[in-house]
């Protein structure tokens, strides 16, 4: 059986405007290979209501599960709560279990829990809160749509939340070959090794290294004893050159 | 008249493992906003030939251009040409203009111009080459469509050949102003003066340093003066706390 499949959905004008750095898809990616889960595609989108919500109609179709990380605060540029209830046609208002939430941890804080972070308790009816240890504001899963905050610390937190949760398959594992020699004399003798290697899957990652070519060949699947056998006879292949 | 719109395409399965950390995305969203082209859409997929010309027609018909990265280098995974040939109906095979680049590249090197490498001379005929100072395999534009290399410094000196090519529009301005305020405390007031600077768009990005909320505030325009008003009033609004 294959591995359950993932897409993830990152809403910020930040990162599409080269402001910022976007940190959250990597930890997503790292997290999911390690629980089995399948991460097949990531879209970045604006602050934009009708792109959200028709990536995150098209995301829920294709894949099993879709993660978003952005966009649930408090500011008037948070739009992504009522963006997913309107991609599942759901009501969505303040509710009373994430208030009580909030209202807890301000009367705690001696903050003033203001019109704007009620706003943080909005959430469709029909969603399951996600556990926000870091600063309480949680974040819902609803239907296949996890969807989590923006501030990497919190993110990281919330995916902890959800992972338990959710069924992996075979974790992925892999093998990295490092060959100090340019791809094009690697990409004949590999093309016969992946073949000999069907169940495997060969990815050739080139870099330049003060100005001297090379790649990574990372060799993936689930099979320990076969992923052993590849990179050995990978290494032998080019000796001289790992 | 509004900028010309642009998404990205990043091409390659050890981004989606979580083995690598995209560095192109953040790279080419600074130039292209240093440019006037606003990045609207980033996909990222993996080295499958449905999924790329999936995404390469939805993107090539939602934007005025399209940059993609990664794919295009000698071995086996190395599909990206042919895939966007596919997209546009082109036919494909190794053409004479980038084969004489990389012939003569490889003579002067000493290095053999093998059957691997001639796979990076394959270019769609209606294609016209981009131009590679790093490592010389070119890229190539397609209708609206950019192909890149993945390697960063390659990505990088190609973005620098495609650019000066392209119309752009006002670059889009931003001023920051750094609070250290809860988002709860400054989205109220932000949120009224988001009306008065209605040409403006802002955006409130919280952060979390030494267990203490705070929120960066950018504020985007082509208007330096109204920036600097809008920037002005929003630190007075929170003078002690900028």
């Amino acid at each position: 059986m294959p591995n359950p499949s993932a897409a993830m959905l990152v809403i910020g004008d930040e990162i599409l405007s080269g402001r910022t750095r976007d940190a959250n898809m990597h930890h997503l990616a790292g997290r999911l290979t390690e629980h089995g889960i399948d991460l097949k595609e990531v879209r970045v989108v604006s602050d934009d209501a009708d792109a959200i919500v028709a990536a995150v109609k098209a995301l829920s179709a294709g894949y099993d599960h879709v993660f978003t990380s952005g966009g649930i605060g408090p500011t008037h540029d948070d739009i992504t709560a009522d963006c997913i209830a309107r991609a599942f046609d759901d009501h969505i208002d303040i509710r009373d279990d994430a208030r009580d939430l909030l209202a807890a941890h301000y009367a705690a804080s001696g903050r003033e829990f203001n019109a704007a972070r009620q706003r943080m308790a909005r959430i469709p009816d029909r969603a399951t809160l996600i556990d926000n240890p870091v600063s309480i504001a949680p974040g819902f899963t609803l239907e296949n749509v996890h969807v989590m905050a923006g501030v990497p610390s919190v993110f990281t937190a919330m995916v902890e939340s959800v992972l338990p949760g959710l069924t992996g398959g075979a974790p992925l594992l892999s093998r990295t070959v490092r060959i100090n020699r340019g791809e094009g004399d690697i990409a004949g003798p590999l093309g016969l090794l992946t073949q000999e290697y069907d169940r495997l899957s060969f990815g050739s990652y080139p870099f330049i290294e003060n100005g001297a070519y090379g790649a990574n060949i990372v060799i993936r699947g689930t099979d320990v004893a076969q992923l052993d056998l590849a990179s050995r006879a990978l290494q032998d292949l080019f000796k001289e050159a790992t």
